[in-house]
């Protein structure tokens, strides 16, 4: 890893903290020795699952998103709690949104959303191992389960229902895997 | 789009107003009556180019990513001004990244990064039309440009040099595209 593009934290603040996300200021010293400041967002990161039926269709949720002030359909996912294994997440987090079980994912890859502004990393998963469980969701969340094949999912992301950034991701990642 | 899941919001409060980020907090009615809080970061937008040599080797930038406290490698990308269009954002922050210049940009997507708690949308271009130009980026901006083939970029990912959503989406893609 390059050290040449380091920059040096010269002071902290936190400006916020919430029940999701902390929000930090910091002064930082640039590779050239001028100053400059930094907005962080703190996030504990996030788990995402690609969960494919026996059919072979895509398990998706609506849910409506209050930062984009819309619904839009995604794989099911959620946020890491304290301490938390990833696939421990997935797994649960599985479940309560679209009420399927499973004890085989696979890692995907894990990758930050926005690493201009925030530090939140996102591991993803894949399983075409379900079982029916229970349906169960968080107190104040409220999700619409939908199965769908590869191509529904394309025209999805033209239509943009798909909108965001780990599913698109996750439908390219299966159509390249079917044409293994 | 269905509106049976919608969030009504019930107060607005903007805990902070930032350089680059402002930060609100939410009090909403839930579908069934009940209210929760939404922590939302509003930002201007992204762009982010997926730029081709005649040589076929991807163009990318490393940079120091003060979130992360590490640099990462991504496809050349920059902050929306505000009223800019994407496509002259998009070739404004090529040019000034990567020294290169285009005037033949198509459009491959436009997604959400983060929305469970960001507004953040991306805008993707691809474009195979580069032009030597003068890199130029800005005051505090510190970047290196490298250039790499296909399987170079893949294996960067499983070395979580690339390590970010947009990047990992584009490479994919220029697989995808390669098989046409």
């Amino acid at each position: 890893m390059t050290k040449q593009f380091y920059e040096k934290t010269l002071k902290s603040e936190t400006l916020y903290e919430g029940r999701i996300i902390d929000v930090v200021l910091e002064d930082v010293e640039l590779p050239d020795g001028k100053t400059s400041k930094r907005e962080l967002v703190k996030h504990p990161g996030a788990v995402a699952v690609i969960p494919v039926t026996e059919q072979g269709k895509i398990v998706l949720i609506r849910q409506f998103r209050k930062p984009l002030e819309r619904a839009i359909v995604e794989i099911p996912a959620g946020k890491l709690e304290k301490g938390e294994k990833p696939e421990v997440c997935a797994a649960r987090e599985l479940e309560e949104e679209t009420g399927y079980k499973t004890n085989k994912l696979e890692k995907v890859i894990s990758f930050y959303t926005s690493p201009g502004f925030a530090d939140e990393l996102v591991h993803i998963f894949y399983t075409e191992h379900l079982e029916a469980g229970v349906e169960n969701t968080d107190e104040d969340e409220f999700v619409e389960k939908i199965e769908v094949t590869l191509e529904e999912a394309e025209k999805m992301i033209e239509t943009n229902e798909i909108f965001d950034a780990k599913t698109a991701f996750a439908v390219q990642w299966l159509k390249l895997k079917n044409q293994k």
